[in-house]
């Protein structure tokens, strides 16, 4: 994963530097289109795909607007898989589900490419860093163990029991104009008849189980398969018809 | 090929799911990029493709505006391909062409990813099937054999034999603003010097071989790769230059 | 590497021609978004990345426009790689860089799809051929042998010792807004306090090591990742903020 596109040939070096190293890697994108920078989008589709990807997996994650700087370069192994990149948060919605084995500091140049650049570590650093991790060196030889990791504060939905209301937010727009709230489907999967979804001057009564639920060009509420609430348009687009940005407030009140 | 884009984790996280059931297969993206729940462009891209890819291919195709309801989720195997996806149509132009030799329909859940979400089934169920059968699970493992597939109406050209004029029009246009239209080569490629193609009020006399058969910025009319009735510019867009649309009609006129 | 974008179904129909003819190639993407037609930025792309491509790696390189005219197709052989592609140059800055073993017009149709279309190359004569060749094919099997290549015209940085001035132009644009210039780091790498670079009005003094060397949203020079003078804002986007395009003119002035 990574903020660089694909209309450059960054990736493309990556993935070359990795084989050049290791031919023997499998390589998987899970996505290069991170807005540029956004370490809260590249936290939340790593949490929400990582769980899929088979035992031992390496994830290589470039989201690295500190690149250059004093920011830590880190290793992070829990029980199933391992993640390499900046130490910047990016992880850390992650690990908070998953806990952590082993850290380590990126230091240790005899596995970098030479000379390392300022300004594309991606290259340099972690995509030979991963490779050799592929390969079987010791996390241990890539530098010094450590204890912490950087943390990254997600928005996150408040609920006010006094007005029996839950203030929760957009923090994604899928291709399909679906509006995926910050809303975990704790508060909302048993609730199904009992709840208003409230966004831009809408009401949304109850939830539905699939976009089928309701006819076509209707406005519904769901939980997604990212598990979270989603507002979505049956066979359209909520992000259209809504004219809905990230960031929007959405309100779920809990009614008798 | 589906139409999930590339800006999300959908595509990486369904190949996530693969690799975790069999990782030996090798993955190709016919693309990504189809229209949201646009069945007649998947129908087409895969109708323009398939006879390029090895034999035992496994078409995994999820283009799924009808997921959740009780749209059916089917397996078909002809001489040389197997395709799994939402049974909605965009297999029936390709499984005119080759024919059929089996087909099941989908529910055997011993097979899916659980729980099954009600929005992502290529994640849930289409991606860990075609894994199944990547690995050699028989056919007749994840359902009943069934007789029929539903077909999907592709807009055709209609000739006019009175008129000695065959209605077409645009039904792709590609990158560098080629329009491709829905006349099959068939009805041109004897006829190069007898013809004349309508076109915005353009007239195009003839057939070109290759775009560099005329002037650069010169307007042309070719047997594309796909096999269809083109209009090119040459070392230019057609597009840009006729302000042309999907839809825009096409009219071919034999002349003697 | 191609300019066919991963909106059509262009890039996975070759990559379905290659694995048929042998499956045990590994497919590396450089990018398939060069601007249509764009041989200059397809030549910097090839020759920004080729250096961290393993031994051995074949490039398949289909950018076209001469598609059907008598352009030639070749395959070069240099000490460490292959290419394959159209002989118009997109191979030129990296192969005056390597120097060149061999060089082979294809001709030979046995090694290629049938019918070859007039517009496709891509997929009936230049994917087959690179398949073949990685399948160990002799490339004297492919055509004769032949002593030259086409250049490319690649505008370069002047320089004007009687001003001390370095006049040139912004050659590409990444996602980040990052302003590629066509400044080669020799031209500046040991004078980093003794440089003003001008762009847009705008006067920068002296080179920062990376982006994090100045404040956020400071405008900043530097040598990049792919070997030349860039333009950037640390946290930001220099191609917004300096409303910058491929062409502008950047001058280097050197002072004492």
């Amino acid at each position: 994963m990574s903020d660089f596109g694909l209309d450059d040939n960054y990736v493309g070096i990556m993935k070359a530097v990795i084989l050049k190293i290791n031919p023997e890697v499998d390589l998987v994108d899970l996505t290069h289109s991170v807005e540029p920078q956004n370490l809260i989008q590249a936290a939340l589709h790593l949490h929400s795909a990582y769980k899929f990807f088979p035992e031992s997996t390496i994830f290589l994650c470039v989201v690295d607007p500190g690149v250059g700087s004093n920011r830590n370069a880190i290793i992070v192994k829990n029980a199933q898989h391992i993640f390499i990149g900046p130490d910047n948060g990016i992880f850390s919605p992650t690990l908070k589900e998953t806990g952590v084995e082993e850290i380590y500091t990126i230091t240790n140049d005899h596995y970098f490419l030479s000379p390392v650049s300022h300004t594309f570590h991606g290259r340099d650093i972690f995509a030979p860093v991963a490779a050799h991790v592929a390969k079987g060196v010791a996390l241990k030889e890539f530098g010094k163990k450590r204890d912490d990791y950087m943390s990254l504060e997600i928005p996150r939905a408040e609920l006010k029991d006094e007005e029996k209301k839950l203030y929760g937010e957009i923090i994604a727009i899928d291709r399909f104009g679906n509006l995926i709230t910050n809303v975990e489907d704790d508060f909302v999967v048993d609730q199904s008849e009992h709840i208003h979804v409230h966004i831009k001057d809408q009401m949304i009564p109850g939830l539905s189980l699939s976009y089928a639920d309701r006819s076509e060009g209707a406005l519904l509420a769901l939980v997604g398969s990212k598990g979270y609430l989603e507002i979505s348009v049956n066979h359209g687009s909520a992000k259209r018809d809504l004219k809905a940005e990230v960031g929007d407030p959405v309100v779920v009140e809990y009614i008798m």
